[in-house]
């Protein structure tokens, strides 16, 4: 059987946003016991981390990271015309995932106790995110 | 339903080749309506993305940044028998994608406007790469 | 059908340690002879990656350029309440994968001839790692 929604995540600008409570709501809505989930987005300045979601501090120490790797403005990039934090913004969404499988384990994501799904909004300003949710298997 | 395919897809050395109107072909052709497909790259030198596929300047901007991250000949590598370019064509495959699951809506790979899904050769050396993409779900 | 089994991976501490017979095996068992393997490993310290699995020199420049990216006691990073090296093994989770999904081509996951699926430990102290693996497709 499968399953399919899409989420509609908005964003205040640079930043993460948990969605695992929403993605185990679909996996419950489906029906699915066993299976995979998969979570897509549909976007190249916004990508999907798995990340330690007890701490705050590690998504902020990882914004932190990813603005000393490719900081906005960084005079080697040429594609500028959208703005100092787009082409950043591509960089960091190819470092990470727009795609995410996760496995389907007596009918939720069988994610560790520290894992949380997470959309990371790459531009500076707000947007709203489509994230389309699969989930395939048995009941 | 399953539907298998590989495809192989020549590079001329170093860049990024689309490769989503092959991906949204097998789609059509698989019969799947509703599900999965996977695009796998069966190779630890180049690998895959989902980018911009508007402006190719983000494409060459992302060969910059890899360039400027690992570079050719880095004295940090160890792993040199096979040429200045090899070890940094492992890690740019390290940092992206070697396996990308898509959501097949209404038929199709579900993509935003922007997206595309692009084999991205590290090596200098022209190669040919094979991709097999794996389309699952219901008609 | 789906097959669905976890493995229990022990680490020695930072370093990589290959699960492609682990993983062929579990396709074996299954029975799927054409379908999808999804690995997942449930932390976020520890990761997956698919490398090239001929020379031990290519995963010990790997964990070389890592040590460059994101170094142990890192001024940049806040969060450091779990040691000097809890805050870069995320950062290397982050831009690793947390889950890999394979085609299944004959009974077999369809990996190239040199393509091996790794454990990546990103802490310096040994854990025992979860990876769960489901195999999904047609006899």
């Amino acid at each position: 059987m499968i399953h399919q929604q899409t989420l509609t995540v908005p964003s205040r600008g640079r930043g993460t946003i948990e969605i695992t409570a929403e993605v185990e709501q679909i996996v419950a809505a489906s029906g699915v016991r066993t299976g995979l989930c998969n979570v897509f987005i549909r976007h190249t300045s916004a990508s999907l981390i798995v990340c330690e979601n007890a701490d705050p501090s590690v998504r902020q120490d990882l914004e932190r990271f990813a603005a000393r790797l490719a900081p906005d403005g960084d005079p080697l990039f040429r594609h500028t015309l959208e703005g100092p934090d787009d082409m950043p913004a591509h960089v960091r969404s190819i470092l990470t995932q727009t795609a995410l499988t996760i496995p389907v384990v007596d009918g939720s994501p069988a994610l560790g106790t520290w894992q949380g799904v997470f959309v990371w909004e790459h531009r500076t300003q707000p947007h709203r995110r489509l994230v389309v949710v699969t989930v395939q298997g048995d009941a």
